[in-house]
Order: structure tokens, then sequence, then C-alpha cells
């Protein structure tokens, strides 16, 4: 049996395990989110223990660098978080595990994690959309982790904004009113007064949220036809908010898209995460597979 | 050298095309689209003497059905086009010239033509999006077009517009004021009482369709992360307006995607096509090629 190590790599903690699945965790740990040095250190004293590994895998937070002809590759380049622009977390990794890595980012990883063993099994074509403190996009195409120029930005897409009736005019630094500076978080907290967790089951901010979301995901449904989406982060803790977004997705999307499972089976097409609090991690190590 | 067979299957005309490559074009002709039977008839008695070719590809209007799990795989599905709903016209090139037969939209086959031979050259993953009676988009990811549930429809995204800057409501009969509903070139006749063409260059309405492409760009640009943007449809024949489109892109993007081409060189980044007039059935080339 084949075993792999994956680094779940957020900006407020790491989550590093071994693992061959699912169903075949060795041995996992976290620790917060400190120095570049100190947490891929941490990182490195956990797995050079339980040597050999096939490979490890990095879902990171972002920005980063996924371009393999670029100098810069498998680093995280532009981020705010102090002390860790423009830090080689791949090549750290190999050069002190003597290991390949594959580095991707969390919501590419939180895709594959679910196409492998989740709730886009048998799903080549999968968009994972988060929805939390910020907003991400990842997505499998022909079952392998989309990547381009840069990295899909899927929380930055324009949706239509009337702010006859919603005169909040978001809180994205560079953007202002695109999805995320409409519907993260942040952005409820900030047109409400309160946080979202908070907000009663019948506050009108969920159908504005559902609604938002469902506009963003019925644009994602027109470019990438994926055939199954998952949405993951605590704004789906809301009873009943995907459901109101499946309900709004098809009404926007109005019979143009002539498929069974778009037409008739919205339940089974727009779902939530199969894998649980492990996904981040579980995505690490089917990333690792993919060497 | 291996010879391939290519048909631009066009509401209008077919355009069938036997080459190997675009400096190797053998034989060339293009009638007009009438009843299935006549027009894949005509197709195949082309073909039939300019035997043996390796395979024909197929880059069809639509919409199509990509899904080769799918009983229906092949057919042009559900176009208003008289008597071209349920065509299988894949299966029935395959058993009148007995080839393998590649089909796929008449984008993504453009993308791939323009990513082989074109302005796209060296690009793995291409937007090529095409705006004139409809607006239509295709796209390679890791070279390879981007399939999925069905196919995208990029011409269905939702867009921020402004009544007040634009009271015109938009002609999409799905979705009322969608891109296409927008900014095809029924729109624009619609909106301004004239065809496009015959608007003058300092008219309004070319900032506007240049707004209108900018937001839906920006929002690919955000969730496909594309390495090149190939523009094509008669809309560009209007001077200027690819350039008014650059200044847009980059000002709504506003310095997010922190990629050198995005932020210094937009005028290779969004371009128009390399292939001209041939680009299409140069595209069902490619096509075939792909077996």
């Amino acid at each position: 049996m084949n075993l792999f190590g994956g680094i779940e790599a957020g900006g407020t903690k790491f989550v590093c395990m071994v693992a061959g699945g699912p169903e075949d965790i060795r041995a996992e740990t976290r620790f917060p989110t400190t120095t570049p040095d100190e947490t891929i250190g941490r990182a490195v004293a956990f797995f050079r223990p339980l040597l050999p590994l096939k490979a490890v895998g990095v879902a990171s937070f972002g920005p980063v660098d996924l371009d393999q002809t670029s100098p810069t590759y498998g680093f995280i380049t532009t981020t705010p978080k102090p002390g860790w622009a423009n830090t080689d977390i791949t090549g750290r990794l190999q050069a002190d595990l003597d290991l390949p890595v594959t580095f991707d980012t969390d919501v590419n990883g939180a895709a594959l994690s679910e196409y492998r063993w989740g709730a886009a099994r048998g799903c080549d074509t999968v968009l994972y959309i988060t929805i939390g403190t910020g907003i991400g996009g990842g997505c499998l195409i022909n079952g392998r982790p989309m990547h381009g120029l840069v990295h899909p930005e899927m929380g930055h897409l324009r949706l239509p904004h009337d702010p006859k009736v919603d005169p909040f005019g978001g809180i994205c630094p560079f953007h202002g009113d695109c999805f995320e500076g409409l519907a993260a978080g942040p952005a409820m907290r900030a047109r409400w007064g309160q946080p979202a967790e908070t907000l009663p089951v019948d506050h009108p901010a969920w159908e504005l949220e559902a609604h938002y979301i469902a506009m963003a995901l019925t644009d994602l449904v027109c470019t990438l036809s994926p055939r199954r989406i998952v949405l993951g982060g605590g704004v789906f803790n809301h009873p009943g908010l995907i459901e109101q977004v499946r309900v709004k997705v098809q009404e926007l999307l109005n019979g143009y898209v002539q498929s069974p499972v778009i037409l008739h089976h919205m339940g089974e097409y727009i779902v939530l995460p199969g894998l649980g609090s492990r996904a981040g991690v579980l995505g690490a190590i089917a990333l690792a597979m993919e060497i």
C-alpha cells in the first residue's frame, strides 16, 4: 500500500496527514500558521518519522503560482498575510523531505477529494465553491484540476446588483460589489450589522444571500457546465440555504440548459460536501496521488 | 502525410475541407444548410472520392450532445432550426464514410484551431468568444476542449446591467438581459433601431458594447483564468472595439489578477483570430486530429 502525505495549508492553521486514502488514515496533526519557517518546519518534522511516502500534496491558501514554467512555481505569491508573500513552500518541502510535491489551491484540492471519495464521485467535471470568510472556487475539467494563466478567482465575479433591492455597496477592496464583496461572511456582517450565524432563520438576509449565490452559480453553469456543484464553507450551515439556492438557480436558468439533472433533480446537482471537516486535508492527499 | 476531413456545420452553410493542416489544404467546398438528409448527403458525397482519410471532425452549431456516455452523443439536439432537432450527424457520417468522427461545438473547434495554428499558439488554456448573430464561447483547458454536463453557454451569463445607463431590457427569450440579450448583433439593432454595422464610429453604442463585452470577459477571466482570449465574430470588424474592450477589462479587474500579461501587455492577451475566414473549418480539421 502506497502512503501519501497531505498538507492543508490555511491562513489560520495547517493540517497534516499521512494516509493511503480516507479509509486508511495513519497519522494526522494540526497547528497554527505562524511564520513560514516555523510552520513549514513543523510540517517537515511531522512527516520525517513517517517516511517513506510516495509524494506530498499541498492544498494551499493563495494566491499561488501554479505555472510549471514559472520561476516562482509552487510559491504562495502576493498574499497580504504577514511574512508569507513569495514563500517557496513547494521547494522547501521538496528539499527537506526529498519527495515529489504536488501543489494546488485549497479549492482545487477539495474538488479533487470530493471527486475521488466524496459527493462528486463519477463526475469528471466538478465545481467546488466555498463561502465563508472569503469566497473561492475550484474546478476539475476532464478529471483534472483547472489551471491557466494563474488560477480561478471565482469570488470576484461581477453579478447583477440592484441597489433598489440591496443598497449595500459591497466591501471588496478591489471591486466593491463583486460576489465576495456582496455575499461572503464579512459582507453579510457589514450589511446587517451582526454576524451571519446570529441572523434568525426568517431574516431577509438569507433570501438575498441565496439570490447572490444562485446568480453566481448560474454564471458558472453557463461557463463551465459542471456535472455537479459542491458547496462548502460556513454559510451553508444555515438550515434551508442550499434548498433556496437550488430553486433560484433553476429559476434563473429558466429551462435553457436542457439537462435532466438540472430540470428535474436539482437535489443531486447542487450538493453539500461528502467529506466533512477532513475535505481540505484529504484534498491534499488526493493531490499527492496525482503525481 | 495523414489527411483529415473537416465539416464546419453552421445553421446557414456547411463548409467541408480535406487537409493535412492549414498549409496543406487539398479540397474545400461550401453549400447551404437545407434538410439534414440533403446537407449531410452532400458532405458525404464531397468526401467519398477523397478517401482514404484518417478521421473526420465536425465543428457544429448547437446545442449538441457531447456526453460520450449518452445515447444521443454526437446529435444536434434541441435546435429551433426546422428539421434539425435530434439529428444524429455523427452516426450518419460514421456509417456512410466508415471513419472515426470527432464532434464538438463550433466554438470549441475554433479555440482548438487558434491554439494549433492561429493566435493562441503555445497557450494551453484558451478562451474563444464569438459575437455576431448570437454569442458563443469555447474553451481549451490543458490543451483539450472543455466539456461537462452539456457544453458552455457563455452567451447567457448574467451581467450587471444598470437601467439608468441602459434602459434597454434585452432580447433573450429565456433571460432578457443576459450577455447575448444585451450585446449580440440583434440586441444592438433592437436597442438603437438600426443594424450595428451602420452605427457611426463615434456612436455611444460602441462604448456600451465594449462595456458589456469587458464585463463578460472579466467574469470569464475570474472563472477560467485563460492564458489568451481570442475574439471572433462580426462585431469586431468595428474599428477600435477590441482596444476599448482591453482598456475596460483592465479597469474592471483593477489590478487584482497579478499577471504581467494582464497588467502590462493586454494587447497580447485579448486578440483577434489568426486564421481569418477559415478558422471554422480548420477547427473541424483540428478536431479530426484529436482522434
